[in-house]
């Protein structure tokens, strides 16, 4: 595939817009990425979005952002894969710049929650596991992720409280970015007294539910201007494992994090210890140990071990979710994949303030749908 | 843009399959396809549909699809654009294919409307017109395009009963095609008494709901095998235009059908006269009119005299809905931009049987979504 590059980003903030639709939103994004890559119009639009249809009783969202944004009559399309919708959109975007259909396109991911009620949110994300053999029957997101919780801390004696360093670190970095929803340090302690919503997960081992948009305007070689800081897309890729976890082999196994994973190493040619900041879909906390593991960046059932030796933290060996990650700059889940390519970029432009990875030069995202039956990851270079 | 192939195509039977389910429907084409083209694996699964989540409550229905089809562990999304869906899915795929991503990709639609109530089906339709200024205030698809015909009797002069020959060319052509929902020819009488169901539009004016899925395996020029008899992708656009019909300034105008019939031509180098079938998105007589017109195969306010002169039936200018259209082959709505690119291959491969347009060399193929919002158009040559 041909040099693919990121020329701007842009992203609202991550909460509960009340008074924001799902075009003001969208055309936020959008117009503020342009603006930073300082382009007027792109070649195509690619949305991730999940609940459009489910929660927001609007599909065809991709026409209505082209509109919203002033784009039109721009190639327009939604990208959806369940919460890893975000991610894929950006790869959408890139096939297409490969592709030479256009030298400029935009993705953008968005996602507005707060619109359904409880009920309708809940029934919305299951849409995203098998409707015939688990959602039918009553399994929620966070019940499929209790299981592989439950499944983990059997195999590896953990209990529940060693999942803490994830969330903590993450609300840890929420706190310095303007964008996060939660601007909250917690401790373990606080952790570990969390209520529980499906046992073992508690509130604070999950991401929470809330609206935003994240967009970025890719270019090909030439698209590159003098004023801008290209960020190269040194890999993308894309797989996807069972959709009912029932049907899987192992549910630690986590093979769509491992295959994305092993083949952003691959095309890029960089190594685990290259990555200086890692933006994973730490939506629970159960989900970020099995990423870290599948990854490669430690052994399998190691990941609470080097989380509590601070890994994972700034500074460490592979510092995650820099400016909060799911759990707290929060997971608008078509938006979130968007957001870690936003982020991954602005680490590696240099420009993330208090929350600077010093020294940043690759960064890599994963973005992981329907309890790890679809994935995006991109490994990005200054 | 490098040449990309058509390998194989695949469908299922259009009509109401209450004995099948999303993923059986989806596999079925897509393993046809497959067979077709003799390739037993694929780099990319990518699925046009548009009312999975609303309607079927199954979102991530690319990875469902993939898992089904035994595709897994291969890269899959949805590609969502309302009733374009299927014809944007195929874009996907070639898109995917010339970015070097990947020498072999399928793209599939499939919609299962009648697992839907009625209520529920017209509510998911509703989603791809602008849901804060149309669809919520009761706007529904039927009536948005009633106004359209409304405008462009009032401007020409014509009558309901003069877009028959349409609706009496695609029930005639879908007589012996064993896959479409209606196989019953009607005649200019009948159409003319059809109940009306938003005036102007009647039953025999609209396309009905249905199930279905269609497959398309594409290529690479190497990937193309001895056994393969390939149809090149001459040209493939996309384009959109404002979701609301209130914001255009002329709802007759059918910009994006104008814009991605002027593309492809540009692209392909073909003129309107090379065009041996045209595979037009007939969901209502009016879309059929207006696309004709934006397309350039008849001038505008014209169509119906050169309908009513037999243009559109076989052996004329321009046959229109060689296997019977969304009109009476069916519109399984995100599936139906997949069925055309499907009938137009066959066509140009010289399968087509009762249905065959004599010496086919070029199609076009046209799929359109909200009320004109979003188009993909593509030209296949033999």
């Amino acid at each position: 595939m041909k040099d693919v590059y990121i020329l701007g980003v842009g992203q609202t903030p991550v909460g509960e817009h009340w008074d924001l639709s799902l075009r003001d939103l969208g055309a936020a994004a959008i117009r503020q990425a342009m603006d930073d890559a300082n382009v007027e119009q792109a070649g195509a639009l690619y949305v991730g979005n999940m609940l459009g249809g489910c929660v927001n009783g609007q599909e065809n969202v991709a026409t209505l952002l082209a509109d919203a944004a002033g784009l039109l009559p721009i190639e327009a399309w939604k990208v959806e894969a369940a919460c890893a919708s975000g991610g894929m959109a950006v790869r959408a975007a890139a096939l297409a710049v490969a592709a030479g259909a256009c030298d400029v396109a935009v993705a953008v991911g968005i996602e507005k929650m707060t619109d359904g009620t409880s009920s309708e949110v809940t029934a919305g994300l299951a849409t995203a596991a098998d409707q015939d053999f688990e959602a039918s029957h009553g399994l929620t997101f966070v019940a499929l992720s209790a299981l592989m919780m439950q499944r983990y801390m059997h195999e590896t004696g953990h209990r529940r409280e060693d999942f803490a360093p994830f969330a903590v670190n993450a609300h840890k970095n929420a706190v310095s970015n303007r964008n996060a929803r939660f601007r909250k340090a917690i401790t373990g302690e606080e952790f570990a007294r969390s209520p529980v919503v499906a046992s073992p997960i508690g509130v604070l081992d999950a991401a929470p539910v809330c609206d935003g948009a994240a967009a970025v305007v890719v270019g090909s070689r030439k698209a590159i201007r003098p004023h801008h800081r290209p960020i190269r897309i040194a890999a993308s890729a894309a797989a996807t494992d069972t959709i009912a976890l029932a049907a899987r082999g192992n549910i630690l196994d986590f093979s769509v994090a491992a295959r994305t994973g092993a083949q952003v190493f691959e095309t890029s040619g960089f190594a685990r210890k290259d990555i200086d900041v890692f933006e994973a879909h730490d939506a629970f906390t159960i989900i970020t140990a099995l990423s870290v593991e599948a990854c490669g960046f430690v052994p399998r059932g190691e990941a609470l071990k080097h989380a509590q030796n601070g890994c994972f933290m700034p500074g460490g060996c592979t510092p995650l979710s820099s400016f909060g990650g799911l759990k707290a700059r929060g997971h608008p889940v078509g938006a979130s994949g968007a957001y870690q390519i936003v982020e991954a970029s602005t680490q590696l432009r240099g420009e993330a303030g208090e929350n600077q990875v010093p020294n940043a030069r690759v960064a890599m995202t994963q973005s992981i749908g329907g309890h790890g039956s679809v994935a995006a990851a991109h490994i990005l270079e200054a």
